[in-house]
């Protein structure tokens, strides 16, 4: 494990000594490549504890990561194999566990008493429960159309919940400055230790096989980014001869990467009025958009957006295989759908879409199937 | 793995050769004592492969088990060692998709097209996804009041849904009845493939840390049989040396099993009036409720029932080291308090509680903690 590892602006290429959050020219930073090798282990991070910015608190990790990678049946249908990684399987039931225990780490590390995030969903809940694992104040800004129900699974936790009124979208450059100025550490969705931790998924797909494809839903950007990293650190070592190709997903309703990427422009803009089911996902104007727009260039890889009749389809697709998921986790398989049926994902291919979160965060959104009312009496009659 | 395992009633001693699913005594029935070694492997059912009565599906599961054993600092504060092992982070984020998994894996090899079960609940949810997983019809009984909301966490994997009028403790043996008659095989609460599904808390367990003491949440007696049955057997062929002591747990305002046993007697009798927020655990007619008592007087083991306060103050402090449970799975912690000061549990000792369900699983009965109202422009005071 590097002692003082150098964070590095992708885009602008400036670097740093010191863990900033965010380089002088507005685009996030991030560790440079780690190496090392891979050891026997009974999680991940130890088996790959060369390659973290810092050291994991394992004394109190609540077990986040080393999720399953299940064999998908709809793969069959669609000519490829298909492995869902099931994140929904996480401490508070998403992938934000990964990224979220580590920049704890370095939070508790580094003597911060306080730490935050600007989130109404999955990041919320995943901050508040770490902050109080790890005895840290958590100051969690949500914004002002973010439902009581929503938030009973965050403020469970024990942290400050803060309803903020006002532009949600500056929120997340005004914690930032705000929490520097207060000792209050802003663990948001493209921190650059969280996104470290996301690498993790990476790295467990590789112990297990070798994808052609990767199917990430993407927001913020901070998912993809991390595992792009990871693989391309495997690659670095060669543990991997090859990369993936992965896919950044989006929601039609809310798809600023995929809309510059297609009309070849360097830099996203604000998408108006997002509106899609997939809620975790609409981020309109992502704030490790360019740096994921720059990885989609360099590798040739590809951004697809989906419409919210497929992701409900994908969705009832996974629930019929026995995982129920969130929207926006359903996106990877609804892309997939458009990726093979137009030949671009081709035949027999290893495809792995990663299920980001729990279809039990978002339950009053889900349709009820029909329910038969029986007397005991004739309860015969209805089971045939 | 034995090719035909027997199965013995564990109260008259009566033997089967055929996988029947209760005595003809009426009480339920369990496989015969395994043996055999563990093996290197990446999930428990290969670790501890000659320990099932049925050859798991391996290609068909969704990751069940192996979940972490998580150190928890309310050991600290009572003088004992704490871990938590947290099964909420299953496929269908209960405990029940281990013994759900095995029993289906039984159910598709023995050729049934149809399994069914009878739940509102966690079981409800796992049957329901697991059948989807193995490709086979499900028939979930529910009783008339169960909410519209709660059901929608069941139907979503799209197995039938009845619900029955009448009275829903003669469900469970009705459904055994008629299953056997239509070729519908019922998965209910202890189920006797069911019930080794369970023995994988115990190995797991027992392959980080030898227990003095292991709190189990007590409804059917289910679980209970699965953990106690994993820790004879590994004590059976050696692997441990001193069984630890189990305590079944139940809520005070639902606890059969714990008032027979506190009055001597033999059998358990119904509970009227049962009355919890402590769902999942208000069974008033525990059907393996005799075969825990039988176990308990064997082996001088506990019974300890614990107030609706003690299970939300539990929960509450569950949820501050970042674990949110469902009410049932905070009943451990609770008793724990209990029988340390008590003195019955000596300081030092090393205590698992095992955490049943996802709080998220009973969002609606969640009290939500106070949220602050700010102004962006005000946010700098907000976060003082």
């Amino acid at each position: 494990m590097k002692t003082k590892p150098k964070l590095i602006c992708p885009i602008c290429g400036a670097e740093y000594n010191e863990p900033v959050q965010r380089c002088s020219c507005g685009e996030p930073v991030e560790f440079e490549l780690f190496e090392g090798e891979p050891y026997i282990g009974k999680t991940v991070w130890e088996r790959f504890w060369d390659f973290w910015p810092v050291e994991p608190a394992l004394e109190l990790s609540l077990g986040e990561g080393d999720t399953p990678l299940v064999k998908s049946r709809i793969g069959k249908e669609l000519g490829v194999k298909l492995y869902l990684k099931n994140e929904t399987v996480n401490p508070t039931w998403s992938f934000k566990d990964r990224g979220t225990f580590l920049t704890m780490s370095y939070a508790l590390k580094a003597g911060y008493k306080a730490v935050g995030t600007v989130s109404t969903g999955n990041m919320a809940a995943s901050v508040s429960a770490y902050a109080s694992r790890f005895g840290l104040d958590a100051k969690i800004l949500v914004s002002e159309n973010a439902s009581d129900e929503k938030l009973r699974a965050v403020s469970v936790y024990g942290g400050d919940v803060i309803r903020v009124r006002g532009d949600y979208g500056r929120l997340y450059f005004e914690s930032l400055k705000l929490g520097e100025r207060l000792g209050v550490y802003f663990i948001n969705s493209d921190n650059p230790f969280r996104v470290e931790g996301y690498k993790g998924i990476a790295f467990e797909i590789a112990e297990e096989l070798i994808p052609d494809y990767v199917l990430i839903p993407t927001s913020s950007g901070g998912l993809f980014r991390g595992i792009a990293k990871g693989f391309i650190e495997l690659k670095e070592i060669g543990l991997i001869e090859e990369l993936p190709t992965l896919i950044a997903v989006q929601a039609e309703g809310c798809s600023p990467i995929c809309r510059a990427f297609k009309e070849g422009r360097e830099k996203i803009e604000r998408f108006e009025n997002p509106k899609t089911i997939a809620k975790a996902i609409a981020n309109p104007y992502p704030p490790s958009g360019n740096a994921v727009l720059k990885l989609l260039r360099e590798f040739g890889w590809l951004c697809v957006s989906v419409s919210d009749e497929e992701i409900i389809e994908a969705q009832r697709k996974l629930a019929s295989e026995g995982l129920f998921v969130q929207p926006a986790s359903a996106t990877g398989v609804a892309a997939l759908e458009k990726l093979t049926e137009s030949g671009v994902i081709s035949e027999g291919s290893n495809v792995v879409s990663i299920l980001t979160g729990s279809g039990l965060k978002t339950l009053s959104h889900v349709e009820g199937g029909k329910i038969v009312e029986c007397p005991l009496e004739g309860l015969e009659n209805c089971l045939r």
